[in-house]
């Protein structure tokens, strides 16, 4: 199997993209296309041993940074990494694409060239999300700001496909974020959106109430993208803000100075446990061939996690599933 | 100044409500009328020594529950505490009402009975939200799920006059809750709300990246009822599930057992920086007269607090001020 990876999103890049591709080479049984300005690539690769037919390289040019307009930014560097990769898996050079790149401009490229699956009105970034227990998988963490109620059932079906053939959670439990528990809670979006997933084939949980969200309560959070960002980005300055006024409060007197140098194994295992780059990369749901987001701040593990994904998505066939099940629950 | 209170709401009532009035009457310089089942009030009442005249019951047989539809309660029950409360209101038997019973009921109630001001499209629920640096205002709480730009527009006129005129923050930094802090970030309602705010004569700052509201970057924070309520509930449960797991990371050795004792200090402090039940009652802004919701689980120093807040928003004038930039900066 053979899988394009963007060489030059990212932080890290080049550096961590290849030392990822080519722990993905020799862990995981597949082939990488490296799209990216050939000569860093090839200066990284010399660093390492690897069987060289294992590894290819796509010459682009062009990066797309994270400040640029993404729909224009599509259209105009041809020669860019995204667009490069994402014309690659269309013209059948690979089965998936991952990048650790401009999140909107994966997305828009996604669906300029890759498209979207037939009967799908929308796709979704899914991302996990952590939780006491783990994780949950939300979705859609922010590609659509504006959704209709038939968008919120396609990403309820769409996340328990990918949840249980990717992720491996069996039936997995399907929540909508809301304010309240109780049917016709919420705003106008979330109540037609109940009616619409409550008829749909899946584990629908009904209403989860955000506050419950960090409990781990359902394995999948379905929401629209601006109500998904928003609960993402308030949990990691929740996080943050939550930590530093530990340490400050630590720090107060001599005393707490001992209690927090004894507790500081104990309050890193725990950061941990919250920082939802451990968890690899967050698929573009609704596109006719495997798109995968990596993190921006992802190191060649994220990067190999966020290939292995790839592969499982292919494997288990996910894009078709998805394509059946949305036409016939409609 | 006489102020009326709901005897029957809340988690304490009547003992820790009549508390509250009694110790309002001997601080604060205010007469009180307290609503509610006569002889559960003049029972509380005996146990006290306070200026009789100062004090005055009536008499309420009904009492509206958290469960009970709020629009429904308010026509049914109009010998409820906050029918009753509301009507004494308006037919000027004291100048505010405090409540400690159902949110909706006292909202629906006070659209109906109090009424809102003239030019005012939606009344607001106005809260505290606690930050690293102490706290922040925000609307709306939960009153309006479904708004328009409008509608934010005058959130945000309402919170600048009432955070300056109530609470003293003089020329607050107003921010509207958003996934990014450039103009254009977010969706519809976000957008069009942005432009409608810029015009206004406040001090706004444009977007807060939700991200960043937990660090107290703005004094007021602007949002629709949907999303004000999600950033209070993910909060609260945010607060909630970090604490409950450090206190579990804490407890799983002798070690680090002895550093949680020695932190134990610490923590409460942190822990009650959070609680913003300490700070009293929500306004509903936007009404004709002051109605302050008081937390359900109030004590006799939140009530005490939340009879302050309607002496301030009387003395200093807050309806009218409304009233006259609300429709001149229309």
């Amino acid at each position: 199997m053979k899988i394009i990876v963007d060489g030059m999103g990212g932080d890290n890049s080049p550096q961590e993209i290849v030392k990822g591709s080519i722990d993905a080479i020799k862990e995981l049984d597949v082939e990488i296309v490296i799209v990216g300005r050939k000569e860093l690539i090839e200066k990284e690769l010399t660093k390492y041993e690897f069987p060289i037919d294992r590894i290819e390289i796509l010459n682009a040019t062009e990066i797309i940074s994270n400040d640029e307009e993404p729909v224009l930014a599509i259209r105009r560097k041809k020669n860019s990494s995204i667009v490069v990769g994402l014309e690659a898996l269309v013209e059948g050079k690979g089965c998936g694409f991952v990048s650790a790149g401009s999140t909107g401009a994966l997305l828009a490229g996604g669906l300029f060239i890759v498209k979207r699956i037939e009967g799908i009105e929308r796709a979704a970034l899914a991302t996990v999300y952590p939780t006491i227990k783990g994780v949950s998988f939300l979705l859609d963490a922010g590609a659509n700001v504006d959704c209709k109620p038939e968008y919120l059932r396609q990403f309820a079906i769409m996340g328990s496909i990918y949840c249980d053939k990717v992720l491996g959670i069996k039936n997995p439990k399907v929540g909508l974020a809301n304010i309240g528990v109780e049917e016709g809670k919420g705003n106008k979006l979330v109540r037609e959106a109940y009616k619409l997933i409550k008829e749909s084939n899946i584990n629908f949980a009904g209403n989860v109430e955000v506050r419950d969200i960090p409990e781990g309560v359902v394995d999948i959070i379905i929401c629209d993208g601006f109500i998904g960002n928003v609960i993402l980005k308030l949990t990691e300055g929740m996080a943050i803000s939550i930590f530093s006024a530990l340490k400050e409060e630590f720090t107060k007197s001599l005393k707490s100075k001992m209690g927090a140098l004894m507790l500081k194994s104990q309050l890193k295992s725990f950061k941990e446990r919250l920082d939802y780059r451990e968890y690899g990369g967050a698929p573009l749901l609704g596109l006719k061939q495997p798109v995968i987001k990596a993190h921006g701040s992802s190191d060649a593990f994220a990067i190999k996690n966020a290939i292995r994904q790839v592969k499982n998505f292919v494997q288990r066939d996910v894009i078709n599933i998805i394509e059946e099940n949305i036409n016939i629950s409609k």
